[in-house]
């Protein structure tokens, strides 16, 4: 079949220019005689693709000369449990603000190692999380090691609409599902992560960009591995990178910058979500978004049918219509529509006309 | 430029068929209208995927039921921290033999976490290593959480010819650069963990193969994505695993066994190393190799040309005619042929054959 718009809320879909370059050069890259997958890290070829990636990501976000920028196996949940031991003594308060399911999958990883304060939490009687905790509300601790927030909740569809103050302590966000997004002050932020996997390209690595000063926290005992400062030392190849997804990465970070940067990603963004929310809303109540308006998603929307029997059928009937993954995630159930970086404004497009074509034919 | 033999030491060459296949399926995976990469890690048709691969390395490798096999983001680095963390409580001794590079490696992570025993060492004068110390002079201790051994070093090119009886503890072994290059008895084990970069397909990935009773030892306070009986109670998809990178492992696996199997692997292997000692040990001493000929590694030959011009020469003319990455490692120096299981016969014989006329025009 041709390509198919896929609103998978990651792994995710990538730009197709990336992908048909990739297959180019599988067998040979840029005339070395060995795919990129095959070179090794410490050789120059590699160096060089892995040096272009991260000034085109400091270009892209704007990210100031006194950030780190580390490339790391692996996903976001990992760097939940390593912020905590390279950032906070054993046993020291750190502040989480729960609006989702992520942020409480972050708050499981560092109990072992910090004394996790709920700064604030949304979480509703049923479980759900629909609203973001009003700032002026926020019980923050006097001498946390840091704020941890997630900038966008994957599963709920909840996401921070600005920056919050939170004084002296350094702000630390999980940006998996929102990263490059939208133009971002990186200098209210003490340190950003994201695995890479939704808007920035593959799965496989993550994103950390750290304030230089926090590296020389001395956190926690661990291993070397374990030690961010140790990465930054060396590059991101304190051992083994994972190269070719470093290098899809950096190809869909170009293409980013050759489509016009996060402004022209903040207006795609705008214009996908308001289609999607638009026809939401516009269904009088055939279809359903829960979430407080100020606070919707603009990458992740769930959204629910009247029962189940249309919420089935309405899977394998977009599915044949060659729209993917709309599926809801288990722990909210229904559906949802992710629209990351790679989803072109025409996929959402296409989207809402089966909604609403749906819903004159189930409605 | 056609495809060259690329002697790299990891990442390192990979079947030209996985490669072909990989970049055919690229932009639509099996009718699917996306890339694997673009498909969720919870679909029915990547979970699939996972678990042919896994199916086809418990085949492979003649891995016994009792055994997890896991699928893990990241180098076996993290795997030689994580191992403590798992199967030793805090401040436990743990026996390490030290026989290069990567088994220093593997203390340095572990350090924080454990009494690090060195039962035995072949480190010379010099720093170097060339030999296995001989299993009778091994101090190991009485209660060791695991008897920890590098079964091949990539560095510095030694490696076990046969499995050592450690006794009551178990056996942990770093196969990264030898994992099924031939028959292994897995049950003379409690744990096998290697990068996948070498000899199972892509970086990236890191397989563990471990005794499942191990799996309920306490450990050591640590976040749940460190813990592997979280990782094996999810089918290693605890969190999103690097899905193209076990894609392309699954290929490369499928690839082994239907070239004939470890067995297949184990005689080309040798086939491959005895042309490459055999040319250096033809030489009259123009090539150098220092190991001990009974633990000389099948996968990683360092070798030595009388002086650094000519070694520079070796190299600038070696990559001319098609042969990559036989650069030494820098704590060694010279020159190194990786030949890992994707190296045909045919590359080595091309090794060897410039390596005699590299000779005749210079010895």
């Amino acid at each position: 079949m041709t390509r198919a718009y896929n609103f998978s809320a990651g792994p995710a879909t990538l730009p197709e220019a990336v992908l048909r370059q990739a297959q180019a050069e599988m067998l040979d890259w840029n005339g070395t005689g060995a795919s990129i997958v095959e070179l090794s890290h410490r050789g120059a070829e590699f160096m060089a693709v892995a040096a272009q990636a991260e000034a085109d990501l400091r270009a892209l976000m704007s990210i100031p000369d006194d950030y780190a920028v580390l490339f790391l196996a692996g996903g976001a949940t990992t760097q939940q449990a390593l912020i905590a031991l390279n950032f906070a003594s054993p046993g020291q308060v750190a502040d989480y603000v729960v609006t989702g399911h992520w942020s409480k999958t972050a708050i499981r990883q560092v109990r072992p190692y910090v004394d996790v304060h709920v700064a604030a939490s949304s979480e509703e009687p049923d479980g759900g999380f629909r609203s973001i905790p009003p700032r002026a509300q926020w019980q923050l601790s006097d001498d946390a090691a840091y704020v941890h927030i997630t900038a966008n909740e994957t599963i709920h569809g909840v996401e921070f609409r600005d920056t919050p103050d939170v004084g002296a302590a350094p702000l630390f966000a999980d940006f998996s599902s929102s990263i490059a997004s939208e133009p971002v002050d990186v200098s209210k932020y003490g340190l950003i992560y994201a695995g890479a996997q939704k808007n920035l390209g593959p799965v496989g690595i993550s994103v950390l960009v750290v304030r230089r000063d926090l590296l020389e926290r001395a956190g926690q005992p661990r291993a070397d591995i374990f030690t961010y400062a140790s990465h930054a030392a060396r590059d991101s190849m304190l051992n083994t990178p994972p190269t070719w997804n470093w290098y899809l990465l950096g190809l869909t970070v170009r293409w980013m910058l050759e489509q016009g940067g996060v402004e022209e990603f903040a207006r795609r963004n705008a214009a996908k979500s308001a289609l999607v929310y638009g026809a939401i809303d516009g269904s009088g109540g055939f279809y359903r978004n829960e979430v407080a308006p100020a606070v919707r998603s603009r990458m992740n929307i769930p959204f629910f049918l009247p029962d189940d029997t249309l919420t089935t059928r309405f899977l394998s009937e977009s599915k044949a219509a060659g729209l993917l993954a709309l599926k809801g995630h288990k722990a909210v159930g229904g559906l949802r529509a992710s629209l990351y970086n790679a989803m072109p404004v025409e996929g959402a497009q296409a989207l809402v006309d089966f909604m609403a074509d749906f819903q004159r034919r189930n409605g």
